[in-house]
């Protein structure tokens, strides 16, 4: 059994984080896997929507600190390796976003230090009623520092701040209120709402879904001014795209826009 | 009748949209009606906020599809018409923000695309209960990506997200929850409720309400630290007016100021 | 009675603002007050929490307009005066920001123009049922410009607005919807639920909550890219401590972490 499974269902690529015994922990194999298997899909033009979820009683308790712990055996104290470390697991949350497809977060159990960092990190998010969320590094003394680049960029600020100093849980309906998930549902409709939601994406015309994923955090990061001159060229290129103009002229006549994908 | 309509009540200027048949589309008229009302508004002192409705069925359906079809006619396919109608439309978004005073969209009936985009761009908003509002270019191959610059910074990042891929309308309620309206109203009471609001910021001192606006999206996009160096810079320049000075004897001693405005 | 009354309470401390006949007007007395107590307490390492309260009937109401008004009798109308008075109540809030600990507004009554401004710049709050909050500087002609610096970083934008711009008050549990406050609690139970978060957080390694106190402010300003190379290395030193090894030691061996804090 792969530590991430992946199970292709038309348009719409489903990941699972698979080992349950860890609490599908982001270890070293878990982001090698993760890096991989994104790379693949990002080339695959048929892909047009990304499911991820978790196997077992959580969907991901973070990092694995029992491999961090080891690294401390090195000279330097695990100084080299933590970086390392961090960084792959940085690159990860980064590839999530520059993905050319929508990736939606299926979550349920519990979402705790890097494994809420990857629900805030993910486009959208649908949480099991029973989901708790907490970014509680602080309670072992490990302030979640990277975890919080994705949750203060989700949730207001001090609300961010009291999950990250108190280390408590929030549930599944503080987290859609909050912002940090778009839907929540009963358990046991979990998967079929997730692909619903995905369906409904994967419908779309890729092309223009990939142009907007793309301007969408590109623009977030410029001042209004840039923000609009960027967006206006990104608008230019969309619209002289043939699929683009037989999607608007199918809409001007009344039809279902014949896009070949 | 034009296609932007001008009322005039007291210090408030209230400007009606006026292209019903096409849904107040933001065409090349209407786009330039807007602009050189805008800007007529800007110059006179004596208006303190501008309201800005559409009539029919629709606030705003955003861009004129026909239009822009055309287009498609010149030489290059319609890149420079493309370009400068979309440059066109950031500079009347812009100017609203720019402007110096408040400006309140009345909002009823569907808000979509860059619809949608100008109710995120006003300063307030009031909508009827019926109100529909989507980003729903993605829905015909068009991203919907200048209008999603104003609404990821009305609304939290994975809601936004969601609008703009599924291309899913929200409704008042959700729109007022989010924070892309300020209040939401029963249709029969939008036009009272939006000029009792009107009224109430007409009321203040004109002058220190435009200090106040062109500071607020200043400092928005400003670093804390000089955020904090320019607006102490406004509160010294604000202070210094003599119908500042007024007003605060007029609260120390306990009586209504005398602004001559 | 000093104007700014201390309380020990083992890791926390509890300043109390005292000057109940002026509302807790920020006076040249309160922020030097503020300041010297707000340094003290940031070199002492036994101090892992701060709260901040105000006496009589409300949080507090702002700057100190009668002593504003006597600036003005200066020979340049009180330019310099306002220039210093905004420069000294700006490093103030930038220090609460700075402080090693967090620091969590106790607020009751109202708290009003730069009184709301302290709420927004405390890193938590927790506000009794009675509250009233405003930014109602336009009332009186003096558009509430700094406040809005850590307002509008609270609270969406168009909720910022209106009560920049109306003047109108907002209650406890608006301000709680909004993002301004963590809890709303009855006002007899105010500084108990207080204590208990302040206790809660207190419980923490101060030396990880310090760590993450400073990377949180400082990721905010950051693009993505950078906050995420600038947190990998916060998280590496916060891993390289003894008290974090023992934290995380203690956690994979199920047992209590012995911090000698």
């Amino acid at each position: 059994m792969a530590i991430l499974e992946t199970r292709r269902d038309g348009a719409v690529m489903n990941l699972t984080m698979n080992a349950p015994e860890r609490l599908n922990a982001l270890s070293d194999e878990m982001l090698a896997a993760l890096t991989d298997t994104l790379d693949d899909c990002a080339s695959d033009p048929d892909i047009r929507v990304i499911t991820l979820a978790g196997s077992g009683k959580a969907f991901c308790a973070g990092h694995d600190l029992r491999q961090m712990t080891a690294m401390r055996q090195a000279e330097d104290g695990g100084a080299a390796a933590f970086k390392d470390l961090f960084d792959r697991c940085s690159r990860v949350m980064a590839r999530i976003q520059s993905m050319p497809q929508p990736v939606i977060a299926q979550v349920h159990g519990i979402a705790t230090a890097a494994g809420c960092q990857l629900v805030a990190t993910c486009d959208l998010a649908v949480a099991a009623e029973d989901t708790r969320f907490g970014v509680n590094g602080v309670n072992i003394g490990l302030f979640c520092s990277t975890p919080m680049v994705a949750l203060s960029r989700n949730i207001p600020r001090k609300q961010a701040f009291e999950m990250l100093t108190t280390g408590d849980f929030i549930d599944a309906d503080r987290a859609r209120d909050l912002g940090l998930v778009n839907r929540v549902v009963p358990a046991e409709a979990l998967s079929d709402e997730t692909a619903a939601l995905a369906d409904r994406i994967a419908a779309k015309l890729g092309a223009a879904v990939k142009i907007g994923k793309e301007a969408f955090y590109a623009q977030l990061q410029m001042p209004v001014a840039e923000a609009y001159a960027y967006t206006g060229d990104v608008m230019v290129r969309n619209m002289l795209r043939d699929d683009t103009a037989e999607g608007i002229d199918a809409f001007l006549t009344k039809r279902s826009p014949n896009w070949d994908q």
